[in-house]
């Protein structure tokens, strides 16, 4: 019996951000496996049977929505956002990796799908203008899985490049050093007046957006629930929003 | 009398992967500006003027749109994918930057507004598996804003950092060697085994993925329909799907 696993996006919070792609995935599912603040998004639909677990379980989460698939249902893995930004898609390709032989047996017949959404970092930027309109890199702060040293690193080089930025998790309670961390990379790299956006809470009620230059910048302007995107060298204000020109330097032609 | 101007992201091409969001600004708009393939992804709605333009005149078409909207009515102005990676966001506000003092009275009622949408390297890495699911960067290969120098050195300290890296705007027939010069760069400073994913048209009905390394890669594998993504040092294949492990190196905790 053929099972499926559909590794959705649910996008940054408002229900209007989802695709129609997700919305029909949804109602054709069975089950929902996610973070508990994911599947509540869903507590609604009466048809699903909802897993809730908590973060830091995203394996042991995989594993149990791929034995719920290989009985032949129709199991949904919730992320906020995209599920291939920082989010569920990877452990559930890790899992599959270090299968057991037992677990290959049992997990053959399910057909694993992705299905993207609209991450955290372009709905911010959409709602600041278009501070990511030229080139860019997107770092995760959370140094759960890599060392702080390779993070520091990559923000260094990132503004060797002079990259546009966005940083997602830049900290939790349990890390309340990874923005500190960063901020300390980028002074040390960029003018004092780059633009730094904190976008909290992106298309939902509470959302806030802050624009402030990197001198006036304090670590507690960023928590668990903040992207935060930096300008490149080039990123300025028109009006109330935030964009980073097309252009760059001398162009090639005309 | 406000007017609006929509800054939209129409997906990478399945009506599917458009968002409520958007679908409820098409719904409401009275006129359409965008290139000319997007604008016909439109064509069936009566209720909607209908603006097509050719590429390359995007800042003429912003100036366009906004004076449209500045008599009062709902302007969008189109993009594929999202309109803030490497599309239009970025050029209105470089035209509302630029306005001259009869712009800035004729365009002040003018309410702007972006709104996220399914970028093509999201899409595309979504098809593929979590290519990009631990710390990436987008760069645009396309060298009409920005000197081809720019971007070999933005492609050189990414993989440095060990980046995945999305490509997007590879090559064109006027630009037929921005992906060589990428490709040089790649071969310079990554191993041989690294894995590059080419993903053409995705979501349409002529979507073609290729996987190989980098040892196997030639130039005539991607297009101007093509978005390239680029493994970091521990992408790789579990079935038919390429990830990137959200772990990296040794963790700082447990």
């Amino acid at each position: 019996m053929t099972g499926q696993l559909c590794v959705l996006g649910l996008g940054p919070g408002d229900a209007a951000l989802l695709t129609e792609q997700a919305r029909q995935s949804i109602a054709g599912a069975s089950d929902a496996f996610g973070y508990f603040p994911y599947v509540e998004r869903l507590s609604g639909l009466e048809h699903l049977r909802l897993h809730a677990s908590d973060n830091r379980e995203e394996l042991d989460r995989a594993r149990q929505a791929l034995n719920v698939a290989a009985e032949g249902r129709k199991v949904l893995m919730l992320s906020s956002g995209d599920p291939g930004v920082f989010a569920m898609a990877s452990a559930v390709f890790e899992v599959l990796e270090g299968a057991s032989p037992q677990e290959q047996l049992r997990w053959k017949a399910v057909e694993v799908d992705v299905q993207p959404g609209i991450t955290a970092m372009l709905a911010a930027a959409a709602r600041l203008g278009a501070p990511l309109g030229h080139d860019f890199c997107t770092i995760n702060l959370s140094d759960n899985l890599k060392p702080a040293e390779v993070i520091e690193r990559r923000i260094r080089l990132a503004a060797q490049a002079d990259f546009a930025m966005a940083f997602y998790n830049p900290c939790s309670k349990s890390r309340p050093q990874g923005f500190v961390r960063a901020l300390k990379v980028l002074t040390a790299h960029c003018e004092p007046e780059r633009l730094i956006c904190f976008a909290r809470n992106v298309s939902r009620p509470d959302e806030t957006l802050r624009v402030c230059q990197l001198q006036q910048v304090t670590p507690d302007m960023a928590d668990m629930r903040t992207v935060v995107i930096v300008g490149n060298s080039l990123t300025r204000q028109v009006g109330r929003h935030v964009y980073t020109p097309r252009s760059y330097g001398a162009p090639a032609h005309g």
